[in-house]
């Protein structure tokens, strides 16, 4: 079982160190320290358990460190700043693995953005020796890029002419998309093996900028100084630097063979149907905080915990359960108490711990969205689908709303459904759904009440309503059907319905580029006998079949 | 070896109709006439040689017809529309033939559309029986969709149920992006092997209307009366009714067993390279002719004749030469009679077949775009990359310009490249090279003589200038170091590096939907022993792995 929860006193590859607004995430990758056998995590390159440490430590600057506005991320070892994903663990682990490790590495990557972009922490690769691969997608996940000049120290993605496959984390999108790397440039620097060293990777947009060795420290540090100051005139930032952080403690979780329960988060595994049944428990009714209050509630604040263990739950169905294909989501509570926590929310958006709540709760349900498994949302009476935890039924592929007139019930809607909790594609998931209708979505939004299942049916919210009949064997067929199809095409087609309207950046990195990661992932001149992953290291050499596709 | 090239006295499975206003292009399979052994093109199903006779009569109705306002797309075959791709063809193909198969196909249905944006004509599906599969796929590429309500027809997309892979040309894309269909809705149809019929299909966006048995002619017949009234009440129309279409003759070519020679394209095939010389000769010094003139020459024209034979070429090596990866680019003639030619169409490009031929030669550098080989434009002396030709080198992966002050040369631009001729994602090819400097695309346009080598590079038009001294080795040296990388991971950074900036519904089909689909088809729960695809319409039943990727 893959454990997705970590925290710095058990970090044994990375070291995080704040001083003052600075942040100083040190790579030191421990060779022996891997998550599985058979492979050595040499010259820091990294394997799922290095990129769990990395997710754990951007989560704890922005919860535990608001003061930092600046994070600098460089390494321990001499001339070497990262080599990437170890491709040993990569040609040794299965198709569904190699995947899912793909994907949590871009998530974290894209995290780092997102605290960039949201909370304006300021992230600079200091590449004090060679970032290859891996290395260096994650030197352009950051919004600076330094490169030590040494004579030696190079920046290269050499998985095209290496190892037959792609720099898959992001790293072609980002070179033209995010640099904006001329592309005949791109394609000369993705297949040039010994990568580019710091002038020529300067003049081609690749890095930022490249400083002898002895001027590389304090490079940095004047630059760090720089955005330190810059940043501490900017007077909206006053409430952030007068606040401390909280400490987010460790999620518990009671297991059994066929269940898995957090506090807020419930996991019921039926293997043999091939599919989970996932609770969220909604918020107690209590009077409306403070933005004091509420950090003074701290990881016991129930927008923080319920979407804290949501994430977790994902994660660990994603990897530890891969046979599960369908996920059906429920909600427990008072659909009112929702509400009232996003009014409190909405009401107290502008406190630096609120925003991050936020934002936590939207990378959640946008990791949802990226979870290659089918979701149902089944409403029932009892249920909770209000305002955030709305957001699970859009988010869902289907949706199944019990129609029982003796028993009326509602889903309802919150500001938080209006643009806190967008998609990756920038939309909120109301827009996605009414692509066709634009002003269909500012009507819903703009009813104070709620819908019972008749109002949601005809206002286009659920996908079907059966009535109390129907209802169980509607579900159970709707279960068996989904089920026994094949994961892979619903895999594709999930990935290509779920994303209508726009793309952005992320939405290219987990579409297209993955999607062809995915391809050549399958592809005999990469992980055949004679592939190139395959034969990485060893005396033979990559054979390939040379016919185009 | 596949031949692109037909006519409608040639169509085995099509007929075309003119009537005034109106082309009737009417599918009637014949199940024997299938362009390889081993499968029977039943139910108005198709392959390759079915969609080749489609993209032939969509591309002569443009130039041959262009009084033509209305497309009628329907069957012959009693209560079937069409039964898309045909099962048994892709069970029976290899996994690059699939993929070509579908691009080209792709490409068919993004022409209609083009047609429709950009010529005017609308086109009309009419589904006189049922349409499954690609038989919707096709229905969808129109801009209405009329379905007979006989109590039995039905649109389908049975793909992921049936044969466990995606509605892969542009189905999924298209339900969400073009008809906006909600996405629960499209996750429902996508799943329901039997699909829907006329009523609720009507309901859910999926058509446009639905007609009974005996009203479906005349209710088409009313609809299409409609679109040509209308449309002859636009005055800007006059200029096209009152013009007859010009002819469309047979391209020639000359082949040997290592070249094929058409009037201004030529290949060159280094097989035991693994790499191919493409090159086009620019058109002649003549005096400015006025529209009519142009007309007159018909498909002597240059502009036509020379794209037409590079789209033939480039759909040649895409499926006749699969392990030639890499098609160095030439030209050949003099830059400024490319740009009095660009004059020539710019001041004539409100006349329709200016219009069409721009259009034209704007699909087929798309074309160009989307093919899975390399392309390196080779610049020499005598070269005429300059206006629409320039773009041949703006669309290659990487150029090469030779610096040699004693005989110097130049690219140029024309008013082309500023808008005429854009990519899939709507930029032109400059645009994508200066994302990061957009000001720049603007400036080098504005520049009305040409490029020297010194010039070109400081501009930052090309990637390489290699002196005299060095041109051959380096040449030869980049030709050896393309065509030994793995041809996959080619493909997958080639359509990540080529696309930067914007998507659009034709990237977001060509980019994450067949990539997903490419996937797909390497998958043993599709194309394994126990496949669904393998395993359809056997006895045995498809097993999956149920491992969620």
């Amino acid at each position: 079982m893959i454990n997705f929860q970590t925290s710095p006193d058990q970090y044994r590859h990375w070291k995080l160190a704040i001083d003052g607004a600075v942040a100083r995430l040190t790579m030191d990758v421990q060779e022996d320290e891997t998550l599985a056998d058979g492979y050595k995590l040499k010259l820091n390159s990294y394997d799922l358990g290095v990129d769990i440490e990395l997710a754990d430590a951007v989560q704890r600057i922005r919860f535990e460190h608001p003061e930092v506005r600046a994070v600098v991320i460089t390494s321990l070892k001499p001339r070497i700043f990262c080599a990437g994903a170890n491709i040993y663990m990569l040609g040794t682990s299965s198709h569904a693995f190699k995947v899912n490790f793909c994907k949590f590495t871009n998530e974290t990557r894209c995290a780092m953005e997102d605290d960039s972009h949201h909370s304006g922490r300021r992230y600079l690769a200091a590449l004090n020796g060679t970032a290859s691969g891996g290395g260096y997608e994650l030197a352009i996940a950051c919004d600076e890029i330094y490169l030590v000049d040494d004579g030696n120290s190079a920046i290269s993605l050499p998985e095209v002419p290496l190892l037959g496959v792609l720099p898959g984390t992001g790293g072609l999108t980002r070179l033209v998309d995010k640099r904006k790397v001329r592309r005949d440039r791109a394609d000369v620097f993705s297949t040039l093996a010994e990568g580019l060293k710091g002038k020529r990777a300067k003049e081609w947009g690749l890095i930022d900028d490249t400083f002898a060795t002895s001027k590389f420290q304090e490079s940095i540090e004047e630059r760090v100084a720089q955005i330190v100051n810059l940043r501490s005139d900017d007077k909206t930032q006053d409430s952030i630097l007068r606040y401390s952080g909280i400490k987010l403690n460790p999620l518990t979780s009671t297991d059994t063979s066929d269940s898995r329960e957090y506090r807020y988060v419930s996991l019921r595994f039926h293997r043999d149907k091939r599919y989970a049944d996932l609770t969220v428990q909604g918020p107690d009714c209590r009077p409306r905080m403070t933005a004091d209050e509420i950090q003074a509630m701290g990881d016991d604040y129930w927008a923080l915990r319920a979407y804290r263990e949501l994430d977790d739950a994902l994660l660990y169905l994603r990897v530890n359960e891969p046979e599960i294909g369908l996920v059906c989501l429920r909600t427990k509570g008072e659909p009112i108490n929702v509400k009232s926590l996003d009014d409190e929310l909405v009401a107290n958006r502008d406190h630096w711990f609120v925003r991050e709540v936020i934002l936590q709760m939207a990378r959640t349900l946008r990791r949802l969205d990226l979870t290659a498994k089918s979701f149902f949302a089944i409403v029932e009476p009892g249920s909770c689908f209000a305002g955030n935890l709305l957001e699970l039924l859009l988010a869902s592929d289907r949706s199944y709303m019990l129609n029982n007139p003796d028993e009326p019930f509602e889903i309802a809607f919150s500001e938080l459904n209006a643009g806190a909790l967008p998609m990756s594609n920038g939309l909120t998931r109301l827009q996605s759904r009414f692509l066709s209708e634009p002003k269909r979505a500012d009507e819903v939004l703009a009813q104070s009440g709620g819908f019972d299942t008749e109002a949601a049916d005809e206002a286009g919210l659920i996908t079907f309503a059966p009535d109390d009949l129907d209802w169980e064997d509607e579900i159970r067929v709707a279960i068996e059907e989904r089920t026994s199809l094949s994961p892979d095409a619903l895999t594709g087609m999930e990935a290509s319905l779920r994303f209508a309207g726009p793309e952005t950046m992320d939405t290219k990195i987990y579409g297209r580029l993955t999607a062809w990661q995915n391809w050549i992932f399958q592809r005999p001149n990469a992980v055949g006998p004679n592939g190139a992953l395959t034969n990485y290291g060893k005396p033979t050499q990559a054979k390939f079949d040379y016919k185009r596709t």
